[in-house]
């Protein structure tokens, strides 16, 4: 089969790869229908975090059951099945709490921008559709590896629900994701932080009450007016910058919550927030906490996280698909096979 | 009047000082009829705070209103009242989110270990017994100035409710009122953890379901195998110094809260506790938020915080309050004029 390799920043090759079989029997392989370039795959490819060696790369899909070990029992060959980035086992006692991206026995992906995946932990990670999905739905059910879920526990880790007020810090797929999640939950005043027109577009399709273009102190400024002059009471941070960070701390109102996603490359002031009573929880998404419920709204046609792939090319030109995102010409990248 | 002067670490004197007045129409006095010493009071007499004038100290009371200026409605002359450590007014933006602690127009006492205070915002601070209450009630009463309302903070700031596991670091008075407040709230496992017998003993009093010596390491390791080899959801951080943050970090389970309370002096792995997805979230108390169901609480004798109090002194001998207290003679020493 054929997949994608990330060689060093800014080389992400297709190249011909082994053909994944079964190893525990708990795995199941799925033929990739879509997989897609994450907003963290680009802390790699453009050198931020390190390439030691030649890397299969990708960790969102959706596809078909090829195979099944013996243990397998929730799909069968023929599924139309969708997983989160993170295995889990969904038995541990971690997971029994419901946090799922912690698993006792947590495994990860060889690269799922790739014809075909291993996937470990089967049952405890993949979801089947009761049929095979039109076709149209299929980017919205792919966004559900990660996007979504990202963004639905940015929202949960900060506490949106009915009445609140939230402002999303960072356009990009997962914060976009963020704010339609925030809607569904119930917020009443969505602000989505966003200087781009095309993604203050899909901001605003998915339900932002506001969107604000400026940044840091001026950008602050602009959410406490939106705020009856004290910031907001969610704050969800989806990037993972020292910038990013900063402004969501601006943004929160004493005794609100920051929610964390972006993968973090910047500090905290810890001490400075505890004066204020403002909580921080976040980190990796419990995909499969939040997988059912998502894929019942993308299945009703009630949300429509797919929007956000704005780029779709033939896996063969995954170089192109990171290029897309790293220069910003594209919001995120679907490839198939 | 006479109260209690902080001059230097180590020395507290009971001296005489003016009789505070109404300053503005906002403002009650109050004639004390009960005062405590706080461990945070400990830091300057300890010397880790600086103290950089002669200072009046103290900022929990319990008392009789002796005048209220023009603005005051809900409380009036010869009320039984009780305030939180920290005056707010009730009204603002902050205050009707139900963060009082921080509320835009927060104010501070002149020092509370005294025969009368100045109460600052009385409408949006004290609060009124329907009748002078039992003498016996008045040391709970007391403890819902601060220890108990800090307790209760640090629970619900960790998210614990029914059937969750609680391990509370701290065994000072705070750490035996937040065992007190989860065991109200609904926790199924409530762990103190305590090395001194006579803590051990109110900690038990309070509900608690298991009591654990060991610390650090050991301490972990206790904790986890109470709680599934995984650690508690919610760890109450009752302390405030770098030793106790740590313990916090290590007791709480992947996805897990830690509420924190202890005045900062230390830091917290933020980036560690992403990858965990354990959510952090505390500081100085929303006292009047909780005041009213706990004033509630203690009136129909559901709750006895004031069990924390083992020694009782004269407001004259301050200074022996202090030491009996810096030198864990005593775990919370109640002072009256």
């Amino acid at each position: 089969m054929f997949g994608a390799v990330i060689h060093a920043p800014g080389d992400v090759r297709y190249e011909e790869r082994p053909d994944p079989t079964i190893l525990e029997p708990t795995d199941a392989i799925v033929r990739t229908v879509a997989a897609c370039v994450c907003g963290s795959d680009l802390w790699r490819y453009r050198g931020i975090s390190s390439v030691p060696a030649p890397t299969p790369i990708g960790h969102e899909f959706c596809g078909v059951v090829e195979a099944v070990g013996d243990a397998v029992t929730t799909v069968n060959v023929g599924d139309f099945v969708v997983g989160g980035f993170n295995p889990s086992d969904n038995t541990c006692p971690v997971c029994r709490k419901g946090a799922h991206a912690n698993c006792l026995n947590g495994a990860h992906y060889e690269g799922c921008q790739a014809d075909m995946i291993r996937v470990p932990w089967a049952d405890g990670t993949l979801l089947a559709t009761p049929q095979r999905p039109a076709d149209d739905l299929v980017p919205s059910i792919l966004a559900l590896s990660d996007v979504m879920c990202t963004g639905w526990h940015a929202a949960v880790s900060a506490g949106v629900g009915p009445g609140t007020s939230v402002a999303v810090v960072g356009d990009g797929a997962v914060g976009l994701c963020a704010v339609l999640a925030s809607v569904q939950l119930g917020a009443q005043t969505v602000i989505a932080m966003s200087r781009h027109a095309d993604r203050q577009q899909v901001a605003r399709e998915f339900g932002a009450t506001h969107v604000v273009a400026e940044r840091d102190e001026a950008g602050i400024a602009r959410i406490k007016e939106l705020t009856e002059g004290i910031g907001a009471d969610c704050v969800l941070e989806c990037v993972g910058t020292e910038a990013a960070r900063s402004q969501a701390v601006g943004c929160v109102r004493s005794g609100g919550n920051i929610g964390l996603v972006g993968v973090p490359h910047g500090e905290l002031p810890v001490n400075d927030l505890f004066w204020r009573n403002v909580g921080i929880k976040g980190g990796p998404a419990h995909c499969r906490a939040y997988l059912p419920h998502l894929l019942d709204l993308v299945l009703s046609r009630t949300i429509n996280p797919g929007r956000v792939f704005d780029l779709e090319l033939p896996l063969s030109e995954i170089g192109e698909a990171y290029a897309a995102m790293d220069e910003r010409r594209a919001i995120k990248t679907l490839v198939r096979p």
